[in-house]
C-alpha cells in the first residue's frame, strides 16, 4: 500500500470478461496517479490498451514503462481519431476533466474519467446534454468503493440483507497532504474543485450506492482551512450532512490531517447503520493492529464478527463497466447514479459555510 | 459490563478524598440506574451515604440492598431537612429532574442529577436562577465522559498535546433499546426529553470538554422513528451537527438500535481529530475482537498505539465534586460547562428536523 494517497493503484486478481481485442481503450490526461488504478482495473478484467497521451513528455514515460502494451503519441487527435479506442480513460487536472470528456464523447467514444468528474454544475449541464447527444458514458472512478475490496464487499453484504435496511452511512475520508510533493494546482480552488467535490465526491457516491438513495438533499456542508496558511486555496477539513429522498442520512467528514506515524494514506473507514444491526468498514488500515486493511466488521443480531476480505473479492466494476458497454446492459454504474454523486458533491462544495 | 445501558454502573478503585463523614449525602429518585453509577462513584471517593427516597419501596429495597450504609426513608422531606447532608443525588425521570433539584436547592443543598439534568429551557431558567440565589450546585452525571476509563483518559492524552489543537470531535451514542424491560416514562417524549436532550447531552458534554469550547451554535439536528412504530414518541435515532464559538465542530449520531449480538449495550466511540494526530475511543466493546472496553487509539507524527486503560486511570470527578464541595475550589466541571451542555442538547431537540 502506498504512503501516498494519489498514487493508491490496487493490483486485483484478474477476471477477464473479454478476449484481448474485444475492448480497446485509451489514455489522455496522466494529472492524477488514480490513472494507474484506472488502467490496472481495466487491464484485469480483459481490457487491450492503446495510445497515451499527455504534454507531460515525463509522465507519459513512466506510464509507457508501467504498461509497455501503451503506445505514446504526440497530440491527443491521434487517440481521438482512433477508430479501435471505444473508450478514453483520464485523470487530468479536475477542472479540466469535463472538457476532455467532451472531446472524447464528441469523437464518439465512452469517457471514464478519474473523480472528481466536473467541477462546476455548468459542466454537469453540458456532460449531461453530451450523453443524451452521443449515447456515451461519462463514468467514473471513484475509487475509494470501486476499487477497495472491502467497500464492495460491504456492499454484497447489504445486499444479503445483513444489517436489514440501511438508515444511515458515515464516512470518515482523511488523506495524507505531503505538500511538498504536490503539484500547483493541488492548491487552486478553481482546478482542483474545493476538498466536498475532490475528495467528498467518493464519499456522496458511497453513501449513495449503500443507502439505494437516487437523490439526496445537502442539510449543511462546512469547509476550513484550520492549518494550512500558506496554502490559502486548501480547504483542508470539510464536512456534509445528507438526507436522502428516502429517509435515510449521511454524514461524512474529510480532511488533510493524517499524520505522519499512520501506516498508510488515510485511516478510511466507512460505518452503516441498519434496522437490524451495522458494518464498519476499515479500508486502508486497522489502527494498532498489524493485520493491513481491508477488514470489514459486522455485527447484528445473530453475530459479531470480522471479515479479512484483502485478495478475495476483486473489483467487478471493471468488468461490469467492460461488459455494459459491449453487451448494451447496465450493470457497472448508472449514468444518473455517477453524475448525482457529482452534483450533490458541487452543491455541498457551493453552499459550504467557511469555518476558518 | 452490563448488556442493558439502564443498569450501566462502573465501579472503580477506591480513591477517597476526604475521611468518612467529612462528605455526607443522601438520594431521592431511583427511575433510572444511573443512581447506581453515581452511588458506587462518590463512596468510591470517600463519601458517606445516609437517606434514600423514591416513592417506590421495591426499587428502594434494592438500593438498600445494594447500600446498607443507606437508611430508606418513607418521605422526601426528611432528606430535604437533614442538616448532615450536604448534597442530594438523584435520577428521577428527566422531567422531573429539575422540580427535584429546586426543592434540594432551596434546601441549601448541592443537587447531583443524573443526565439530561433537564428538559426545557424554561427549567434551565429556573435552575440557573436558582444556582445564582443559592450558590449551591446543580451537577450532572455525565457518566459517558465521567464514568469511562477510556474518556478520562482521552482527555488527558489531549490536555499533554497528544494530537495538537482539537479541530473536531465525532461521537457516536448507539444504545440497546431492550423494549419490554422499559417504563412507560421511557416512551414518552414530555418524561424523557426526546433523545437528542436525552442521550445526547452526553455527547455535546463531551465536544465541549474535548474541544475546549464554551459555547456552540446548532447547525442542523435531525430525529427519526425508523423502527418503532409501536411507540410513537420514542426516537429511535436523532444526530447533529454543532460548531463551536471558537471554530471547532462536532457531529453526534445517537441511536436505539444496537443489535442483539453485541456483547454490551453499545458500541460507545468518539473520534477526535486534532492539527497533529486523532484519538479514538472504543468505549464499551471493541467489536470483531476479544479484549473488553476501554481502548484508546492514538495516531500522531510519532506514534500509532493502542492503550488498553480499564482499571487504570479512575474517575476523578467524583473526588473533584467533592473536594470542590468542602474547599470551594472549581476542578471536576464548571457550572456553566453543565448547564450549556444541557441548553444545548435541548436546543438541538427543539429544532430538530423530523425525518420519519
Amino acid at each position: 500500500m502506498s504512503k501516498d494517497g494519489m498514487n493508491y493503484a490496487p493490483k486485483g486478481k484478474s477476471s477477464r470478461v473479454c478476449k484481448s481485442g474485444d475492448f480497446v481503450f485509451s489514455v489522455i490526461g496522466l494529472d492524477h496517479g488514480h490513472i494507474f488504478g484506472m488502467t490496472n482495473g481495466l487491464l484485469e478484467a480483459g481490457a487491450k490498451i492503446k495510445y497515451v497521451f499527455d504534454p507531460d513528455e515525463k509522465k507519459v514515460a513512466s506510464f509507457v514503462k508501467k504498461y509497455p502494451g501503451a503506445v505514446a503519441v504526440k497530440d491527443e487527435r491521434f487517440v481521438l481519431d482512433d477508430k479501435e479506442s471505444l473508450m478514453v480513460a483520464g485523470a487530468c487536472i479536475p477542472g479540466d476533466r469535463c472538457a476532455l470528456g467532451m472531446r472524447v464523447m464528441s469523437c464518439g467514444k465512452h469517457y471514464f474519467t478519474d473523480k472528481a468528474p466536473l467541477t462546476t454544475l455548468e459542466q454537469l449541464e453540458c456532460a449531461k446534454k453530451k450523453v443524451v447527444e452521443t449515447g456515451k458514458k461519462y463514468m467514473v472512478y471513484y475509487s475509494e468503493r470501486l476499487h477497495v475490496e472491502s467497500a464492495v464487499f460491504a456492499g454484497q453484504l447489504i445486499d444479503e440483507g445483513a444489517i436489514g435496511k440501511v438508515l444511515q452511512v458515515i464516512g470518515l475520508g482523511p488523506h495524507r497532504i505531503d505538500a511538498p510533493k504536490r503539484p500547483d494546482w493541488f492548491f487552486k480552488k478553481e482546478r482542483y474543485g474545493g476538498i466536498l467535490c475532490d475528495i467528498g465526491s467518493h464519499q456522496i457516491e458511497q453513501y449513495l450506492h449503500y443507502a439505494k438513495e437516487d437523490d439526496a438533499e445537502v442539510v449543511s456542508s462546512q469547509i476550513a482551512n484550520y492549518n494550512h496558511p500558506e496554502h490559502p486555496e486548501l480547504d483542508d477539513f470539510g464536512d456534509v450532512q445528507l438526507r436522502g429522498k428516502n429517509g435515510t442520512t449521511n454524514y461524512f467528514r474529510v480532511d488533510w490531517f493524517t499524520p505522519n506515524a499512520l501506516r498508510t494514506w488515510g485511516d478510511g473507514r466507512t460505518i452503516i447503520l441498519g434496522t437490524n444491526g451495522y458494518i464498519e468498514i476499515r479500508k486502508y488500515t486497522d489502527i494498532g493492529i498489524r493485520r493491513g486493511g481491508d477488514n470489514v466488521y459486522l455485527v447484528n443480531d445473530k453475530t459479531e464478527k470480522r471479515f479479512k476480505v484483502a485478495g478475495k473479492v476483486g473489483y467487478p466494476f471493471f468488468g461490469q463497466l467492460i461488459k455494459d458497454i459491449l453487451e448494451d446492459t447496465d450493470n457497472a454504474m448508472t449514468q444518473t447514479h455517477a453524475f448525482k454523486a457529482a452534483e450533490l458533491s458541487i452543491k455541498a462544495q457551493n453552499q459550504a459555510v467557511k469555518i476558518k
